[in-house]
Formats: structure tokens, C-alpha cells, sequence
């Protein structure tokens, strides 16, 4: 399903550009230093969910979230930006995804609490404004 | 000085829209319930602070950094995204203006280590690439 999918299917304007960030760096302390990084693990089974639903994966070298890793952040065009850690490359592609669409769905720009996977309610870092918001906003 | 006064003065391009976005509801867990919240604090002394830079001061109902305030992000046309936290309301407006010229001239649109203030190296939560990054950048 592709974004325009969502807004025929569900009558609302799905907003451009929704993209997670996943940084292929990230490991856990006491992750092993050889073999393939925890973070890109994560990016590719992000990647992987994404297929078919518009959301674009883009693998990032660092979100500097290095002590509460694995990390990654959601925009969308005209949204706010998102930060998140505590994520788990064998748990958290598909959440990462719903979050990234119901992003895309939220007239506000703002990821709704409900419904929002749990992880990315208990794993939230910060959030920042749009480029255009203005005070008031 | 403007940007326009940096880039003449120091031979470098600006960028457009460097801003400083401040959460106004940040208070440590031991700051009184009553009075004005630190957060609304350092937002005034950032804003003058900011006098004659031609960066924006912004304020914020929420950076979603609550257990790790005060809060600000840091931001121009193009750039990354920076988070802070563990600012101090009478101690960091000044480095925020800085880190925010600093980021203003910075071609990469990263913010450099060298010469930036202590506090946004220590106070580092989170960083996001600009909306046109590509992987690779």
C-alpha cells in the first residue's frame, strides 16, 4: 500500500516525504564489536516493513542518541521530527513503520498518543518543531 | 550583527533561518510548581541574547526531553537538527546563540566540535539530518 493508497483508503490527506531515520551504528554495550552492527540490522528490517507503503529508509551514521541506543527518528514534510531509542532490531521495524504512517496521516503534524505503537510512547527522546512552526503553533 | 554582518566579516556564507527553539515548560523535578518555569527563563534570556545575531528564538510547549531538561534544539536552513538538554536558565542562552552561528556557518551543515561551546558537546541528546539528506552524505 503506498501513501496514496492510505488516503483513498482511509479519506484523509496523507503528507509527503514520511521518512525514518535509522542510525547503523548504534550497538548495545554489550553487543559484540565484530559482525553486522545492531543498528543496521534494524535499518534493513525497517527497510523490509516498509515495502509497498511509501515510507522511505534512510540509513544515517549517527542520531548521537549513542547511550540510549538503538535509535532512529520519523518526519514527515511539514511535521514534527521525532527521536527515538530503546529500539530492538528483531522487535521495532514494523512499529517504526505504523509510526511513520500515522505521521503522515496527522493533519497537526504531530504523532498522535493514541494508537502510537508502545515503543514509540515509552521510547521517546525529543521532538522537534517543524521548520515553519511559529509560536502559537 | 547580522548573519549577513558574519558572512561579511568572516569571509563564510551563512545560512538562512538559523533558529533556537526553547522548551518553556522545562523544570527540574526539584523546581517550585509556582513562579516562572526555568524553561520560559532561559527562553527570554536566549531571545536576548540573541539581540543584533539575526538568529530566531522560538518557544516551545514541548521538546519531549522532560527527564532530561532544560531543553533546547538548534536548527538553520539545510542543516541538522541538533537536541540539548541539562541547560542551565542564568548559564547557557549565550551558547546557544553561538552553537547556533556556529551551525549558521558550518558548509556542511553539521555542527562543528572544535569551538563549540562545553555545554552542547556534554548536553548532546539527539541529532537529525536535514530533510534532503541522502545516505551517504
Amino acid at each position: 500500500m503506498t501513501l496514496t493508497d492510505i488516503e483513498a483508503d482511509e479519506d484523509v490527506t496523507a503528507r509527503a516525504g514520511a521518512t525514518v531515520y535509522v542510525c547503523v551504528t548504534c550497538r548495545k554495550p554489550d553487543d559484540p564489536d565484530d559482525g553486522p552492527r545492531p543498528g543496521l540490522m534494524l535499518a534493513r528490517a525497517t527497510a523490509e516493513a516498509a515495502r509497498g507503503t511509501g515510507v522511505a529508509v534512510c540509513q544515517v551514521e549517527c542520531l548521537a542518541n549513542c547511550s540510549r541506543s538503538l535509535s532512529a527518528a520519523l518526519r514527515c514534510k511539514g511535521t514534527w521530527t521525532y527521536v527515538f531509542g530503546g529500539l530492538e532490531a528483531d522487535r521495532d521495524a514494523e512499529a517504526l513503520i505504523e509510526g511513520a504512517r500515522l505521521l503522515a496521516r496527522a493533519e497537526d503534524g504531530l504523532l498522535p498518543w493514541r494508537g502510537r505503537p508502545d515503543i514509540l510512547k515509552r521510547g521517546l527522546i525529543a521532538r522537534v518543531p517543524p521548520f515553519d512552526f511559529t509560536e502559537g503553533d
